[in-house]
């Protein structure tokens, strides 16, 4: 037997047991003819003792231990003189009268503390070994309760997990598939999914009632900090509700995580704004509420004053940052070069500080008078000492965009946007079109199964854009952490959204024809919703990126380093394939 | 509010309560100026009344419904006078007031019936209308249950649930893998994974400490009824275990289920055979043992005597079947047949009754004496009434196999392999190595990383054959319902391993350098087991193919004929693919 106990369970009740214990060296030290061993797996540390006076060959292969050796040891448990009340095993030590020595290792190439030297490269090259680090596989113990909790209260509710498949068929609407030929059907590919939507919806026709998968999704999109071209959704499906039913029930799976896995209860409902509101007040549909400073638009204030800049915009709004007028020069010029950022765009930002007299000092005093400026205050309802940030342009969409970046920027800066806060919203009354210019057609907001509110049906025909779809986004600290909608259940209405969408019928029959045709079968009103499962636990861990909660991510080329995947196959394969490989243009 | 209840939950107590119910209509029928309709959701089925002198023009619209239409209905519940007592909800009905047709329904191309009267399939091909059969749903609500208790299971135990990737590297050892192009990479693929077995044992590395995953698996492989092209196994791995370990948690699991899934209590440890005599006593790395019937070596009392088919095998054995001594001269015919047939390969078969005095008549009794005869029969410990049935060949472990299918088509004729009786058993010490004509090498029985026994590694270097694995199957029924090893964490005993597999260093290193490369820096001692979770549903649902406890199977050219998958990529997907594809034969 390798050990009797782990690293981290022994406790002054266990003084004078004698236990085998194993583990990795995870530091050792002499001192005064003892050698003193950290013994760590990953329940927690156990200090080992050698004494030199007691056993000096012993002492000596104690001695001779690397980092991370692995080993196991026999000894007896002792009360430690220098109690460390930082470990749940620091009342106690093992007077070691056996070391075996399982397995050397060879020095990492960073070191496995919590706060490690290696950079990012290194530690994703070693990923096994960044794993060994505290910091890391706690994201992984967070994730995988996160996963037991959800499934707990899902199948309390009599939602049935189901397995949908993961070779499909391919769809060229939406992202982009990730394919895999078919060595039986040569010529042809499977696709992997970039989520189960049409499965859950065909489970909702089978009756299936209640359907719930933690389900890996594929993208093969571009990559960023919280984009993996393989993530995994808690996708649920419901039939016979409204949207109200899906708010409820998803609302209180949320209540629930927050409840059991960071202890914090809520029992207020989620408060729901409108997407139309969410644009106009925080230039966003997904808003960190966590802090204020809403939107003011100040067309009717400071158009018509001669300052040409704001005369000719389409839009001129601003926010009130509350206790900043004591911002320098050099940071409100920092705040100006943030906005011009090219991924930015803006063209400049306008300030005005409200003075301790109550005055308001701008900058652009030379084009509006005190009255104005006064009447600009009275907009925010802004105090002596708050800051105001303004900005305009051309497009009211984009400038909304540009000033939302500005926001998020001060909530920063002001220490605003605690990680250990949270607040969460509705989003809620998505339009269900959105027009597309390049291609001049409207394009579904969602996707072209999503159901427009009841009373907005009669807009369809005369006024498409207006149409607000039953669809809801759940958002936390601006982070969308899911979303769902209530689904077309009408084959007369499907098809009617198809036609507004610029579907030929033989482009939608081709691709949905099997969706279509089961929905002439006999469809429940049906609804659901999908969790983006790592962007939550992200989230509940504090973390800047969707990566650190994934065992085994991969760069933002789509590759993993440690395992140097993918790679280039044999021409066997690609033979049985039925496949040439033609690379027309180097990347 | 499309219910307040469903069609499961309306009991006595609930009598004169105004209910609001949707779901499907299986059937209705007319009867003396009323209608019943009833009404079916996952739940149950609920009986509908519409009485035609109460409300004719309700009564109308009732006689309307075509079955499979989706309907809500508001109505008061009443006590049956003619209680049905095969149905939970037997004893009420609703006295329908208001009705609305949510959606019609096309008429099914089969009844929705638990013996429905569609063939294979027009079922798979409308598998969403399959899926509303209670026979079907059953094998996936089984699923879910099974999941929740396996994950409830594990949890108790500290194993964490980590997600491995899906989008991994390929390696050509094994079966053959499924591939992602690249679009990144341009020329280079990833691989879908067989099973997670390398990353698992780099969460090892990692001191994750216990791990486990319900995990997708890809093969492209021939298929066949239990194999599909991606299937499920509840992955495990452990460290600092010896096999007993790992054993007695993973036969935990085993009872577990028993206990929580089909209510038996199993108190006994599950018997433990060797490889060696489960192919000599039933011909089968995975025997059956629900029925004994082993076999008997027969080469000392039959050859020798002048029956020149059994003097010139290699191998002559039988089985013993109990009280089939009055099998007819057309059953034992048929016997015969079933041996010759191409798949199994008997020349031939032999057979010797036991009469109800003693004497053993037997098909080739020109050959041998009475006296032979009785020391056969003593040979299985035969009774009066017991037939004997002998087969012989050149080559021991082809017979055996041979003998194994007879056997199991004995233990059917017999009524010995009942679907509801579990009997279940570990076999062990696997050889490490099987020798591979074709190819004049050893290959890994299980796979390079299994670890030999310790007290056969001597062996190795003289008799490589010989040497024991710590490998382990549970076999449940004839079934391999799961199987692992003890992994190798010595980097010089896999390296040896490598050797003894004609592994050049260069191409080990190629393969699985990161895995060597890993095992460096400290690897403990560990092992672990994969279960095939969709063997499991099959065997407690009672199923003969995995198909049916999968939402939505393949079928044997790999295609799902429901949303004809896989198709045809449009040029632009193959361009970016930098792919051509170059079909050279037809199939």
């Amino acid at each position: 037997m390798y050990r009797t106990h782990t690293c981290g369970e022994l406790r002054i009740s266990d003084v004078n047991k004698v236990v085998t214990l194993s583990g990795w060296v995870q530091r050792s030290r002499k001192m005064g003819g003892m050698t003193f061993v950290d013994l760590r797996d990953r329940y927690g540390i156990t200090q080992l003792v050698f004494n030199d006076a007691v056993n000096a060959e012993l002492c000596d292969a104690a001695n001779k231990l690397g980092r991370e050796f692995v080993i196991q040891v026999k000894g007896e448990v002792n009360e430690r003189s220098n109690k460390n009340a930082n470990l749940s095993t620091g009342d106690i030590e093992i007077i070691v009268s056996e070391l075996d020595v399982l397995n050397t290792a060879a020095t990492p190439p960073f070191t496995i503390e919590d706060n490690s030297d290696g950079g990012d490269d290194i530690r994703m090259k070693y990923r096994y070994l960044d794993l060994r680090r505290n910091a890391v596989r706690s994201n992984l113990e967070l994730r995988h309760k996160m996963t037991i909790e959800v499934r707990s209260y899902l199948d309390k509710l009599g939602f049935l997990e189901v397995e949908t498949p993961i070779l499909i068929g391919s769809t060229p609407e939406g992202a982009r598939d990730f394919v895999v030929p078919s060595r039986m059907n040569p010529g042809q590919f499977y696709a992997l999914p970039q989520s189960p939507q049409l499965f859950k919806q065909l489970l909702m026709v089978s009756g299936f009632d209640r359907y719930f998968q933690i389900a890996k999704c594929f993208r093969d999109e571009d990559l960023r900090a919280d984009r993996q071209p393989e993530f995994t959704q808690i996708d649920c499906e419901m039939s016979f509700v409204e949207q109200e039913d899906v708010i409820s029930t998803f609302e209180g799976m949320a209540k629930h995580l927050f409840k059991t896995i960071r202890g914090i209860e809520i029992t207020e409902s989620f408060p729901r704004m409108t997407w139309h509101n969410a644009m106009k007040l925080y230039g966003s549909d997904k808003p960190d509420i966590r802090f204020g400073m809403e939107f003011v638009e100040l067309m009717d204030v400071l158009q018509g004053k001669g300052f040409s800049v704001f005369d000719s915009a389409a839009y001129v709004g601003g926010i009130c940052a509350e206790g900043a007028a004591s911002y320098t020069r050099k940071q409100l010029d920092g705040l100006t070069e943030f906005v011009k950022r090219p991924q930015i765009g803006a063209k400049g930002m306008v300030y005005a500080r409200v003075e301790a007299d109550g005055n308001v000092k701008s900058s652009v005093d030379k084009f509006y008078t005190q009255e104005t400026l006064q009447e600009l205050k009275a907009a925010f309802g802004a105090k002596p000492g708050d800051l105001i940030l303004i900005l305009s342009g051309d497009d009211a969409n984009k400038t909304r965009k540009q000033l939302c970046e500005l926001r998020l920027e001060m909530g920063n800066q002001l220490g605003l946007r605690d990680k250990d806060t949270f607040a969460c919203l509705w989003v809620i009354d998505f339009p269900l079109f959105e027009w597309d210019e390049e291609s001049g057609r409207y394009m579904a907001m969602h996707h072209p199964f999503t159901s427009p509110k009841l009373e907005d049906v009669p807009l369809l025909d005369t006024n498409p854009g207006d149409v607000r779809a039953n669809a809801y986004d759940m958002v936390i600290n601006g982070v969308e952490v899911g979303g769902g909608s209530i689904r077309i259940h009408d084959s007369a209405l499907q098809k009617k959204m198809f036609e507004l969408l610029g579907f030929t019928e033989e482009r939608a029959q081709e691709q949905f024809g099997f969706l279509m045709n089961a929905f002439k079968f006999g469809a429940p009103p049906h609804g659901g919703l999908a969790y983006g499962l790592d962007r939550w636990v992200s989230l509940f861990a504090g973390l800047d990126s969707i990566r650190d909660c994934i065992a085994f991510p991969k760069n933002n080329s789509g590759r993993d380093v440690m395992t140097d995947a993918p790679g280039y196959l044999e021409q066997s394969q690609l033979d049985e394939l039925n496949l040439v490989i033609d690379i027309k243009e180097e990347k």
